[in-house]
């Protein structure tokens, strides 16, 4: 039975069905569905001793190969079944994104219908967690809410959406919270903090921990050119591109202060300096560098997560002019934590180097953490698992 | 410039990186994008007259064919460039799922970002809108908030995630709405009815319009056995499925009351018969159709969209049993709307009929709406547009 529902499947998704008999196979499924109970396929399999097998069907392929993130690159070999395999050993517990080429063409994993997207492209993804203490898994805590909201940004003369956590206890009313604005790279988007970042899992775990505070996350759209993600703005089939009309030139940066005053307004906030963070991930930790050294008064804590700190743009607007000063004057008001990460492969290494020179000289007191590996969500998932409990202590 | 920046991308997306290779090409995009304004090379091209492109890279394929939805299935021409390229007329307006079959695998657009997921099936999607008024896209009117939330089910022993639409004036405070619990179909799940289905677009467009009444939306998951849509439940590799364990046995209907009890506890509702209706797609309209039988003073407004009244489980559950006096008990207490809505072509078109015959049999009034196509979200969508105006006036 469920081996005939699969054929069914197969055929629904696969192969040319004129009207009558997709009805005929969608009657089946329909009834067939009813007795196949528990049925769930995965790919890849993921044995207890950790090893990932991947498997795809390309019957005419000469060469096979499986990418996984930035961290894998092999060839795949053919099996009896005609299908081509490959098993991986000691990948570490974490969130990964992978694909094949077939003869030079990106092919997806057709048994696998987790998805995810960086800046244009489209991966499949899986959790390899052999650890119940995973912090980027759903565990049986108390979860908080996530919301997307619309908020007015008359700097912009636009309505724009961004994505909001709340946590587990904010529904019980009263109690006001501190907040973090949580900031995006320039592929990314309102969304992508929750989904390739698992934000709102990781809040939810430090929170029942008591290792992190109850917070309110903010997580705005950082492309000005863009409303919202794709898909969700008033341009249905835009692409996400990396390159905006107005990008990385101060526009972002001066509109911030209308996302602030409409979180203030619209939740239960905790609305001064000792209860606001700012922090992002590349251009959104140049976002967060250059919005707390340009309102010294309103952020206590800082993250620079693998920040583009590349981009000196002195004359490009003043946002970005006599930095140094900014930072002398930003630190004459004592954050209480300011936190620099960076991976020793960074393409960034030593941009944020030189910023920690120029932090140095000045006597300018910051945290700093180098872990391995780059530009990548790896470490930005670990990064708001070392930052979040830091915050608002 | 941007030749050089997409070539440098599908690089990065397609071809074997070593590490230093991946650092140089991460440089040469993040510098380039500086200066790459607007870059958007979008995949289908939709040119003004309507018609629609696809083209696929596959140089060493023997045929190449496109599957539009359950509404196209063509083959594909080479052209000069290598590429393999087919041009729709006479789409009518409205949102497409697609892939390729090259050489028999299924394939996605590689230049194209937006996919959606039909149960476990993966696809590309874009939108045909040349309308300005169509009520899936996004305009420039007030737009409500949509939540996820956890609420707690004791019936199910479990906290389960719902994803919730509040109208635009929600967050003003003070005034009260009436509920719509909005329901899909078995491969579905909580997020089907916004990604899917449009329904915040929509409910955002009929408000500003002043056509439906603004209303709060409750879309919980209808599949008993999973608490989130797979990737943010407990089960980080769980895939879709149509075949549960508990699947249309009566759990869900019975456990349904918590949902309600959750919303009206949590939320600023109308708490009564006259503000409350339920409505949902194929197994969600056979969800809909025994929840308001079985609770006759609970629901002034059903709506059954294709609803899978072929199944009629009398001795599975409680819930399906005397099928025929809870109508007329239920009819008995005047439900203000019952509505049926079903395409021509659906599978479920001549069990819809019988149902209907049953219902007329008792004189029971319904409204009827029969509409071109089958069991698709073509037609949910449009059901979901004409029956919100109808509710709570």
């Amino acid at each position: 039975m469920l081996k005939l529902l699969y054929i069914c499947r197969n055929f629904l998704t696969d192969y040319k069905m004129n009207r009558t008999f997709s009805l005929a196979v969608a009657l089946m499924v329909f009834a067939f569905a009813v007795n196949a109970q528990g049925h769930d396929k995965r790919s890849p399999i993921i044995a207890d001793d950790g090893t990932v097998t991947f498997k795809v069907a390309a019957a005419r392929a000469d060469s096979v190969r499986l990418i996984v993130d930035t961290r894998v690159d092999t060839l795949m070999s053919r099996n009896d079944g005609g299908k081509w395999c490959v098993t991986l050993r000691d990948l570490k517990p974490d969130f990964y994104m992978y694909h094949f080429i077939v003869d030079g063409m990106k092919v997806l994993d057709n048994d696998n219908a987790h998805v995810v997207r960086d800046v244009k492209n489209v991966m499949n993804s899986f959790a390899l967690d052999p650890k119940e203490d995973c912090p980027m898994a759903v565990h049986d805590v108390p979860h908080g809410k996530v919301e997307a909201v619309w908020y007015d940004s008359p700097s912009l003369g636009a309505t724009r959406r961004m994505m909001v956590y709340l946590p587990p206890d904010y529904v019980k009313g009263g109690k006001r919270y501190p907040v973090l604005y949580l900031l995006h790279g320039s592929g990314g988007d309102e969304t992508v903090w929750l989904e390739q970042g698992r934000a709102a899992q990781v809040l939810d775990n430090l929170i029942a921990d008591g290792v992190a505070e109850p917070m309110i996350v903010v997580m705005p759209n950082g492309n000005v050119d863009e409303k919202a993600v794709p898909g969700m703005g008033p341009d249905c089939n835009v692409q996400p591109t990396f390159s905006h009309k107005n990008w990385m030139d101060g526009t972002f940066e001066q509109s911030f202060n209308d996302i602030v005053k409409w979180t203030d307004k619209h939740y239960r906030t905790l609305a001064d300096k000792h209860h606001r963070s700012i922090a992002g991930l590349s251009m959104g930790g140049y976002h967060s560098l250059y919005i707390s050294a340009n309102q010294p008064d309103d952020f206590d804590y800082v993250g620079l997560f693998s920040a583009a700190i590349n981009r000196m743009d002195e004359g490009k607007s003043k946002i970005y002019d006599d930095l140094e000063a900014k930072l002398v004057k930003q630190f004459e008001r004592h954050p209480k934590l300011y936190w620099i990460g960076i991976g020793k492969d960074d393409f960034l290494y030593e941009h944020n180097a030189k910023f920690r020179a120029l932090m140095d000289k000045n006597n300018l007191p910051y945290t700093y953490h180098e872990s391995g590996a780059g530009h990548e969500w790896a470490n930005w998932r670990d990064y708001l698992v070392i930052f979040l409990p830091m915050l608002f202590k």
